[in-house]
């Protein structure tokens, strides 16, 4: 076990109601802190209150963007243990988008290591209804006061942790999805394979123009031809046509979604047709029209998985599996989300064991 | 002019030696800060003590990079004045930034006021000696305590000040710039043309990798076809060929430079030929090969003129002019330095007067 020092908060808040948990907008009383110097590396591993952060206004990332994060979740099983969703493939990626961003690597295992603490000193703060998790958000920023771009020498990592309501509140339903033809969130020798603020950045007009529209979020094509299928605001995204499961590969500018992975393993797994490759907008629009698309649904962690009822595409709407939520997407959210609530056998070995209550 | 309530340091700092100033490392005794709320819109300008800032760890602009900047210089003339250049291009960039990243817009001339009493109060720390400044740098950031993708309900803009040495400290020389083949900044449709951390986040990589081969800064080319040039990491880009001065046209993935602009302006005025045009890296190495590229410079606020001696394309490397600053480099350097610094009457009317000492 890393030696991670340990500061108690004077007073324990308390969990709220579990339906007015919302998303992302509640923290638990602690968090996982640990610093970087160029010479001195990762140091000073320590566990503190939950709290407001003092930083220079000269802070490297506030003008240069030097900075990752990362998205997990811990669930809470019927039997009281509290387990994380692939924790290892998350903090295997945070190195990755590390890399890309010149970031000093992690000790993967100190973080684990911390974040098992965090979740041991914070397990109160872990919901149990259906569908609630404990939402965990490790973070890297570079902090060094310096008015310049260049590669950082100092860096915090954070992990914090927000109680999180079920994503599908008013119920699982599919959702209508912009297919963006003017915006572009990435492209190959950039960023986009990072989980990184910048690629978020780059998101947000065309998603709020998308919302004014009335779509949940935009389905980006690539940005060099504005034809292959990419990946949705926070979601990779796949397609069932013919009965076989297609999703884009990885190309450089997507993200490596672990959920992504998790619904290939899984339908790999059930003997289904699986295949990553490149996909064109026109390709899924033809199959739609003979009557082969069955079903469209994006992966991720925050949803698990999220049917898609409706794409738009240069305003030609169409509409999949009558707006109906698919076999196949049904099936993957009950069986993705009964493993990572403990309710059926966890035979990929995904969950990890942090705490018992 | 607007109300601005000013709280004053209780102690204040001094200028350190001029030839130790360096650049972005000092900061002087105040900053302006001003805040939004949806519904309230911005409000709260003020003049503080300059100092670390409190945010949540789960501020918007630490994880989805919604935030933007700007860089501006002041300068002490030989008459004590301190005049900034071009402040109103400067801010209104700030704006077009701000509408780019979906940032509500400020009022320009709260901004203006905001700059001139900040200058006033610190004006002891503008230095004085040949080729030293106040580097400006207005900045908002999205503070909301918030993780998930939306457009942020809270910001705060900054402006912070930085007394800045002589930035051809060893001299004004050329510098030899290595030609970007794998890595893209930004593509059409991206954050290119906005001053926005996410663009700095994207050139991390490539300059790391430059400078480990020996050169300055890189040379972007087009996201498309890594084909037509684009812009330097922090500076805009000039070819003279034939006598012309030529530069990429705006395009919406280049910053529009108010540098650029200058140069474009003062070079016009002095009756050369100069055109804003696509112009591929090819046609430059031709250029060369015929004897006809004359000079290549870069123009950005930090350097002002940036003699270009030595470019390489895909291990092909070329020397520039002998290696030498051309005529029409170090005419425009001095001509724009000494508009900025009063030493010529400033007939475009770019500076403008912050304080008198
Ligand atoms: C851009 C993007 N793509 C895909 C995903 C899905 O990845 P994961 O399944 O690892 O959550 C996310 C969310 O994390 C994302 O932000
Ligand atoms: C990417 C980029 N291009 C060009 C420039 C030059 O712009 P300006 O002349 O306004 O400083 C800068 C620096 O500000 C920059 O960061």
């Amino acid at each position: 076990m890393t030696d991670i020092a340990v500061t108690l908060a004077d007073k324990r808040g308390t969990l709220p109601p579990e339906d007015k948990l919302g998303f992302g907008k509640i923290f638990t009383d602690h968090m996982f802190v640990m610093d970087y110097a160029t010479g001195k590396g990762w140091h000073n591993a320590r566990i503190v209150p939950y709290g407001q952060i003092e930083i220079s206004p000269a802070a490297m990332v506030l003008h240069y963007g030097q900075a990752i994060f990362e998205g997990m979740k811990a669930f809470r099983t019927a039997d009281n243990r509290i387990v994380v969703y692939r924790p290892l493939d998350h903090l295997n990626r945070f190195n990755h988008s590390a890399d890309i961003l010149s970031i000093p690597q992690m000790d993967v295992n100190v973080l684990h290591d911390g974040l098992k603490q965090l979740i041991e000193i914070d397990k109160e703060w872990v919901p149990k209804s259906l569908g609630t998790s404990l939402y965990i958000r490790p973070f890297v920023i570079s902090t060094d006061p310096f008015v310049g771009v260049k590669v950082a020498d100092q860096y915090t990592v954070f992990i914090i942790l927000s109680p999180v309501g079920a994503y599908y509140a008013s119920g699982f339903k599919p959702v209508a999805i912009k297919v963006e033809e003017h915006f572009v969130r990435a492209v190959k020798g950039g960023l986009g394979e990072a989980k990184t603020p910048a690629n978020y950045a780059a998101s947000l007009k065309a998603a709020e123009v998308a919302k004014k529209e009335g779509y949940t979020q935009v389905l980006w094509l690539d940005a060099l031809e504005q034809k292959y299928i990419e990946e949705v605001g926070t979601m990779n995204i796949f397609f069932k046509i013919d009965n076989e499961i297609i999703t884009p590969a990885l190309n450089g500018s997507i993200l490596n979604g672990i959920t992504r992975r998790s619904v290939l393993a899984v339908a790999k797994d059930w003997g289904m047709k699986v295949s990553e490759r490149r996909i064109s907008i026109e390709e899924v629009y033809e199959a739609h029209e003979q009557g082969r698309l069955q079903e469209v649904f994006g992966s991720g962690t925050a949803a698990v998985i999220s049917p898609v009822g409706e794409l738009s595409w240069k305003g030609r709407k169409i509409t999949i599996n009558n707006n109906e939520i698919g076999e196949t997407s049904q099936k993957l959210f009950d069986y993705i989300t009964d493993i990572q609530q403990g309710r059926v056998a966890d035979k990929f070995g995904w969950t990890g064991e942090m705490a018992k209550l």
